[in-house]
Formats: structure tokens, sequence, C-alpha cells
């Protein structure tokens, strides 16, 4: 990434922009008095060169230098997000970016709508973390300078991503399982229009054939949204069957947190009778009781990483998009324990 | 509330804009083809009439029909918005409305930039959650028709809003409190630029002043964001002091987990050595153990209610705005108990 050893000056920002530093000072303090076409080179030299504003610039006030990023997550239900967009935040700040979150899921009835309020908001960039399918992929590609962000479009090179690999931290939540002696295991997660959700499935699917272990379709719960209430009753079900796992492996720890009160409604222990284990390693993980087993996703450090790169885009146009893949780690609390 | 009894037709909507039939059907099945001021009068007659558009209608895919209202929310680290956001959703969408969530802290230096972008996206209406400042609510007030949302801005009969009364809900809580035999109580709250921290701290204080007991300042902690990591690290030096609380008031059910597992590793049991309570009744005040005593906020009817007042405003122009209040319940688990 590019590294700047000194800060931008304004008569940087005149030269590259090819006006007079008088005019670039007028522009910046009074924001008036400059042609239109005049703006926006001025405004292209200071992302460029990343150029600090004086903080009463009036151009930082009114938002006409649109320095803005949206930050599109698909619903505010699920807190694992806080913190990648807190990463997200603190980035585009340091940069001198003012970031706007958005909250949408897109699908095929939301989706106009979207894009065409990106383009009245105008963002010079945008930070999704929805899951976009090829053909909103193709249709967002020539609207907006977009990255990926934890969740990503597969086999496409265009636009940087940065993400986990969800296939290895869940075989390695498997293999974990596995080595506590569990081996009847139900698979808890969300929508498979997820990417997370797919590729989690997958790790599940490869451990259990590894192990010589038959698939029960009947454990493989998919819920519409992760949801509390949605998930608990769900459990509540499937632990009420005579023959029941003794393991759940859950794809987030609000879902995890609804199995262990699942459990116990169906009158099961966790861990004694059942071990269930979540992910994402968010503040749920420690409240509740028993505290859960979980794989720790670096959720500041994902959305700080994803601003970096788009902000690497803006300023280098043709830049071959990297795509990058952040460490998980296995945290083991009270939720299982050895047979 | 103004209520129909019967669906509007195409013909009611020509009639209402003052155009043929022929060319209200030809706006809504091509959106090509007419003149933008007749367009604005037949869009106006759409919202005005709660006219259905058709599903496959070109209007709604293309967002030109802006009925988009905005939800403006101040975080999404509490999970409290979640069940309003979800209601307001519902009554939008019940009334033919696109709604559009954004989540921004409303400060002096944010201010500008989302009022720039609120003339970008031009929403035809907007609910606010924010808290918002006397000076803000100025500036607002000529740019979009607003309603409040729990927060609320006091000493104006300018918007409608719907918000609980917290310093009933405060006292009735303190009241049950006592009524456990503990005297000794805490204080846990957010910033006091927000009407709830401030209420909720009034209604505190009368409860303590009815009660002779005297105010310990150094009981009441207000946090700069209901955090969960900085109320745990808050609650747990409190707890170490050798005189301590026995009971702590907290102003969310994420505070009150915080403060049990606070209280936990100063090593004091919730409810035996200490009773604590919440407010909310979100899913964390049953998924912490012991669960949480706390105060139902009706989240979901909060946002419905919201968003139904500010479609009735923007129905009817001159409509007296209307200020709500919706009753709250005590909700008793374990983290209390008689002495």
């Amino acid at each position: 990434m590019e590294r700047k050893n000194r800060k931008s000056t304004i008569s940087d920002v005149a030269k590259l922009s090819g006006v007079s530093i008088a005019t670039v000072s007028r522009y910046i303090n009074d924001s008036v008095g400059v042609r239109p076409a005049t703006a926006e080179k001025i405004l292209n030299a200071i992302r460029t060169l990343d150029y600090q504003l004086p903080k009463d610039s009036p151009l930082l006030k009114s938002g006409v230098c649109t320095n803005i990023i949206l930050i599109n997550i698909p619903s505010i239900s699920n807190p694992f997000y806080n913190d990648v967009v807190r990463g997200a935040q603190n980035a585009a700040a340091r940069h001198g970016y003012y970031t706007f979150v958005n909250v949408q899921h897109l699908n095929s009835g939301t989706e106009g709508p979207f894009i065409s309020m990106l383009k009245n908001i105008n963002p010079c960039g945008m930070i999704v973390l929805n899951s976009v399918s090829r053909d909103l992929f193709d249709k967002l590609y020539p609207v907006i300078p977009f990255v990926q962000c934890c969740e990503y479009t597969e086999n496409q090179d265009l636009v940087p991503y940065v993400s986990i690999d969800d296939i290895s931290a869940t075989r390695g939540m498997m293999e974990y399982i596995f080595s506590t002696g569990h081996r009847k295991i139900a698979f808890l997660s969300g929508p498979d229009r997820y990417k997370y959700a797919r590729q989690r499935l997958a790790g599940y699917l490869l451990s259990l054939e590894e192990e010589n272990i038959p698939v029960r379709k009947d454990w493989i719960i998919q819920l519409s949204d992760l949801d509390f209430s949605i998930a608990l009753s769900s459990i509540q079900q499937l632990m009420s069957r005579s023959e029941h796992p003794d393991a759940i492996f859950t794809v987030s720890d609000v879902l995890a947190a609804a199995a262990i009160q699942g459990c116990r409604l169906a009158g099961l222990k966790v861990p004694d009778d059942v071990v269930v284990t979540g992910f994402d390693n968010v503040d749920i993980s420690q409240i509740s009781h028993p505290s859960i087993t979980t794989i720790n996703q670096p959720k500041y450090q994902l959305g700080y990483t994803a601003c970096e790169l788009l902000i690497e885009k803006l300023k280098v146009k043709d830049l071959p998009p990297r795509q990058l893949f952040l460490n998980t780690e296995l945290i083991i609390r009270e939720s299982t324990k050895n047979i």
C-alpha cells in the first residue's frame, strides 16, 4: 500500500490540479468563486494527495467535497457488524474521508432504488458487506468504485476484497469438536445467498466426509435470518426429538446463544449433554452462560483493511485488485467439553 | 388517523392529478413519455391516495418514485434499534413507502454533511431516532418533513413524536428496587445529550429524594457510549471499592449484562450480593445469566407509530403535530431478589 512520508501542502495541491495556489486557497476557504471544472480538479488533487483541509474549511462542513464513503451492511440485528464498521470508519477518518452507513438488504426488490440512491448521494466509493449476486455486481461495477468486505462475489477479479477463509475456519472448529469426542453434529446457519453460509456448509460437509460420518439432512438448518428468536424455536424443536445431535455448530454467536437456551428448554444441559459452538467472537459469547466457544474474526481489521483497499483503489485507478484473507482464531470457552 | 375503506384506483389518481387515465397508465407502466411537471402531479396523487403501484411498475424498481423514508439511527451497537427499525419498515411497506436506514451520530462535525446528503437523497420524509439539539432541529425543519421517535427535542410543538415516559418508567423500577430492600443504588447511563439519559437520571434523583436517600455522585456513572466493554470495566472498578452499592440501575440491558459480569469480576454475585436492573427488554436480557429484570419498551410499536405519524404528516400538511407516549412494563427476572 502506498505510504507517504510527509504531509501534502497547498502548493502540492495547486501543482497537481494545475491551478494557482491563490485559486486553491480561495476554493478551500470560501468554496465560492471557482468554476465547477476547476473545483473538480482541485477536489481530485486533494483526495489523491490526502491533503488535510483546514478544520474550518467550508468544504468539510458543507459536504460539497464529497469525500464520502458509503458503508453498506445487510442488517443491524447482527452485532458482528459493529466492529467491522468501526474499523472502516476509523480508516476513513484517518484519510480524511467521511462515512455514511446504510443498512439495506440487497435483493431484486431493493437493488433498483439502491442504485438510484447511490447516484443521488454520489459517494466517492463504497464498502459492501452485503452478499452481491453476480447480476447485481455487474450493475454496480459501472456505477461506483467499491470493495467487498467479509462477503465477496466469487469468481471475479475486478474488485478488491478482504475476508476470511470460512472453509478452513469451519474445518478447524469441526476438528476441535471431534477431538472432544462428539460426532453427532448439527449445523445451524443463515440463508445460502451468503458466501459465509455456503462455505461454512462446505467445510462442515468436508469434515464429516473425512471422518466417514454420514450426513443427516434434518440436522442441517438454514434460517431465513440470523435471528435469536427464530433460532431458539428451531433448536428447541430439533433437540426435543428422541434422537438428537450431541453437538451444534453454529455460524454466529447469536445463534449459539439461542442454541444454548433452546437446549435448556428441551431439558438438555450445555456442555454436559450437548456442546455448542459459535462464530465471530462478539460480546454475546461472553455474556452467554455458559460462555461460548467460538472463532474470533478480526472484525475491526476486516473493516479497516477494506477501507484501505478502497482508498488505494480510488487513488490508483488501474491497480490490479488485491483480494486478502485475514486469520481467524479458535477460542475455547465453557460451551464445549470432552465427553 | 385517516383510514381508507377502499383501495384507490388508477382513475382516482387521474382525477386528483388532473390528467387522463391513459397518461397515468403510460407513466406508471413505462415511466417515460410524460413531462416532469405532469410526473410530479401524478406522483403526488399516488402518494396522497396510497395508490398501490403494479408490482412490475418501473417506478418501483427505478426509485424515481421517491417514496423514500429515511430512518436515522445513532449507532448499530445497541440492539434496541432492531425492533424499532423493523416496526417503522413494516409500517412504511404497508403504505407503499420504501425505507433507507442511515446510521449516523449527529453532532457539529457530522450535521453539515448529513443535511447536504439529505438534500441529495431527497427522501419524502424522515424518522429520527437520534438526539436532535434545538440548533440542529431548526436546521432540519425547513429541509425535510420529519418525526422523532424515542428521542425528541423538548419544548417544541412543531413535529410529531412518539416516545415513552422515561421518568415514570424509571421511578417504577426504583420503587421495585426499594421494595426488595435495597437502598444503596448506583445509576449507570449514557451521555446526557440524550433525552432518555437526562430523564432517567431525573427519575432516579426524584426517587432517592422521596425515600430521603442522599445522592452519591460517585455512584452516578455516565458512559460515553452504551458499550459493553466500557461498562464492564467501569462497574468492575466501582464494585471493587470497599464501600459499594447493593443495587445497580442501568439504562439498557447491554449495560446490565456488563454490570452482572463486572460484579462477577469484582467477586460479587448477582442477585445475592448485588441486584441489577436493565432497560429495553432486548434478547440479551434473556441470554444473560442470571436473566435480567428490565423495563419492556414497546420497540416495534414505537417504530410503527413513528412511521404512521410521518405518513399522516405527509398527507395532511397542516395537521397539528401529535406527540404520543406508549406504555412500558416492568419485567421481573433473575437479576433481582429480596434481601
